[in-house]
């Protein structure tokens, strides 16, 4: 089987077999294709598509590429949320120690920020203490005691997935349904939960603009979990505003434990409501509204926020500071945004807030990038808030005097106003099953 | 400017600006653009296609990106020739001295063959004593004295066109029109003559299978010669059958002679007539009509053979061996193929009477093997002749004798016979000027 012939089959609008699909993975991992082979098989992808039965066997091949995490003697309790990045996003700081506590096993990979999208594991570095490494054993045993562990991508993962990522990144060939779908699914797949559930974003903070593209992306995924074993659900949620209201690391900690505690309702905790059940439904096989219910009285009860203090302790974490930690924490400067007009906030370029964020040292532009975890935006008010001119519309907060002015350029460019209030929008665009 | 950007403008249905191809030809030579992002490149081009700008820009780039040779001294008289490749087709060494019989300035660079095509250079070498390499002052100046010389592609001409065709063949990126192209224009364009002609084949043994492939890519070909300010001819010419009647290099020659010395009419008689009139055109600014008739009393006149036997003489080659020399010298074998039906000669696979000819060794299947200059196939019954069973279709030639049955069964296996006489076939399909 000679890679020129996949080359020109898929050119030529032809399909993969199973067994084309492994002789490329297996001969790109091992270095006897070269990389200008697989680049233009890429290129091919993005013009000609493939079925859900390439799909699923790209997923598969490279899923087996590295390490698989055996979480067998969890049996169907294990379940795995993923989102495909937005700015403001901390659900699984919420979500995940819900869902333990209703019973779940939680055992997650979770990534570090880059660009305007954050990462779990440096929200959770903002808590003293807290550790993300482990060993393979000592992350099962957590699981096994308290039922969640969150720690960073460790071991040799789909490594045809990193190889492929990091050529697609430098050849435009990033954006392809069925590209995006096994480099996500080949991940969740190799760490091993029964379970999945999907938050697919979609608006101007997102890789997909609009709901139908997100759509097309979550199907494209939840059908490709399912060919290879996992029970399969994705949410399509908005991310035309900052989800929440804070962005950046300590900041969206302090959210979390607010929605956690019941203090703070609205878009985040009508989505973490959503998809905390969604993964209930899932491993605990009970109906939504059953699901729902549950999840409810996890965070009434406070029985999720115990857990989310279990967790962090569990991982060095100091469980105190969750209850006594609050916005600002740690920066020297907080600065007013004011409102430069008058009637309402019609529209947010969310990704350009998200940039904003790394401007105060809250994220990274390029991977070696320090971050200052007390650095962020709170914002207090989204799109369809009416608006005074002079109001604060948000807070930057940062410990880098020269980020003021062109962090708060950047965040005033991000908003249009407008004399009449736009119109409504969907939080939970669709649930694809 | 990044080379992912201009990938990525392409790949979405952009239009490349002059600048952007520069900058990616010159770093793809530079070698600062690697082969995977040449390769997404090429890919992109394959299925977005160029506009004429943007291939007149590639071909001048590439023209310019080695040598480019000075046939100013010669005035608007120089004139080239070019054919897409097919089996059989000698007609360099017949218009070529036809054309400078008439005052033509033909400064020429041609290939040798590899698969089921034949190259001039090697047909060349099958002339006892025949040079075809010179240095630069030396070639001019034969082209200066006597109107023609035929040399191999020597220095440095159009390295960007090298590498980039080398990346092309292993990324199945080679059949795209613009890409073919300015492969073909760039080095027309660098070897320097004022008026080109271009022979593209269509049939069974050519690139283009059909005749309205050939007339996309003739048309394509045209224009982009015209952008770089030469003039312009393509004649579209069938290659359901080998030209004329012999196949592999001293039975072509012989053949050519013939042709030349007006002893042979037919199809390659007719194509030779109607490609050096058209040179004869473009050169010396005359009427079709005038140009036909030209070129026609010079074959009568003996001036066109008379021509050759000057050219082979100041490549250091025996002209005496031109009129002596007959069909079969120099093979040990002559096999005759017999007709295994009654009937109609109704269609030739003409690839495979190519792929035929190599094994007798008039060929190569890779770069580095031997050519037997005796062995060929003179092809006595093409497509609408009738035919007997037991009667001889074609003579083999060779001095293996290994090589007999092998392409005694892959010529046979060519042919295609029916009770009925097929429909008949255009030589020439179409002239784009």
């Amino acid at each position: 089987m000679r890679i020129y012939d996949l080359i020109l089959k898929k050119r030529n609008g032809g399909i993969l077999t199973a067994e084309e699909i492994s002789a490329f993975i297996d001969g790109y991992v091992k270095g006897s294709i070269p990389d200008y082979q697989a680049a233009a098989l890429c290129m091919a992808i993005f013009f000609r598509g493939m079925t859900d039965g390439e799909t699923a066997a790209l997923t598969d091949c490279m899923a087996r590429s590295g390490d698989m995490i055996d979480l067998s003697r969890f049996g169907d309790l294990t379940v795995d949320k993923h989102s495909t990045g937005g700015v403001g996003d901390k659900t699984t700081l919420i979500v995940a120690p819900i869902v333990a506590s209703l019973g779940g096993k939680v055992a997650k990979m979770s990534g570090r920020g880059l660009g305007h999208t954050g990462g779990t594991v440096d929200k959770l570095e903002a808590i003293p203490g807290m550790r993300v490494t482990m060993e393979r054993e000592e992350f099962l045993r957590q699981v096994e005691e308290i039922g969640i562990a969150v720690i960073g991508q460790s071991g040799n993962l789909t490594p045809a997935d990193k190889k492929l990522y990091a050529l697609r990144d430098v050849t435009a060939t990033v954006d392809s349904i069925p590209l995006i779908t096994s480099s996500v699914m080949s991940k969740k797949i190799a760490a091993g939960s029964k379970s999945i559930v999907l938050d697919v974003k979609a608006g101007s903070g997102a890789f997909m603009k609009t709901p139908d593209d997100a759509r097309i992306l979550a199907r494209n995924m939840v059908a490709i979990g399912k060919k290879c074993g996992r029970r399969m659900s994705a949410l399509i949620t908005d991310m035309n505003n900052p989800l929440g209201t804070a962005v950046g690391n300590t900041l969206e900690v302090v959210e979390a434990v607010r929605v956690l505690r019941g203090a703070s309702k609205g878009d985040l905790y009508d989505v973490c409501v959503a998809l905390a059940a969604e993964m209930t439904m899932l491993f605990a096989g009970v109906t939504h509204a059953e699901a729902e219910s549950l999840v409810v009285s996890a965070i009434e009860s406070g029985k999720a926020f115990q857990k989310m203090q279990e967790w962090v302790a569990a991982q060095g974490g100091d469980s105190a500071w969750l209850s006594s930690a609050g916005y600002g924490d740690g920066a020297a400067l907080a600065l007013p945004v004011l409102s430069p007009a008058h009637g309402y906030l019609s529209a947010m370029d969310t990704e350009a807030i998200g940039s904003a964020a790394v401007i105060l040292g809250a994220g990274r532009s390029k991977k070696e990038d320090a971050i200052d975890y007390s650095a962020g935006i709170l914002v207090h008010k989204k799109t369809g808030d009416a608006v005074e001119k002079g109001q604060v519309l948000a807070t930057l907060y940062t410990n880098d005097a020269a980020a003021a002015e062109p962090a708060m350029k950047r965040y005033l460019n991000a908003l249009i106003f407008s004399p009449e209030p736009p119109a409504e929008s969907s939080l939970i665009f669709d649930i694809i099953r």
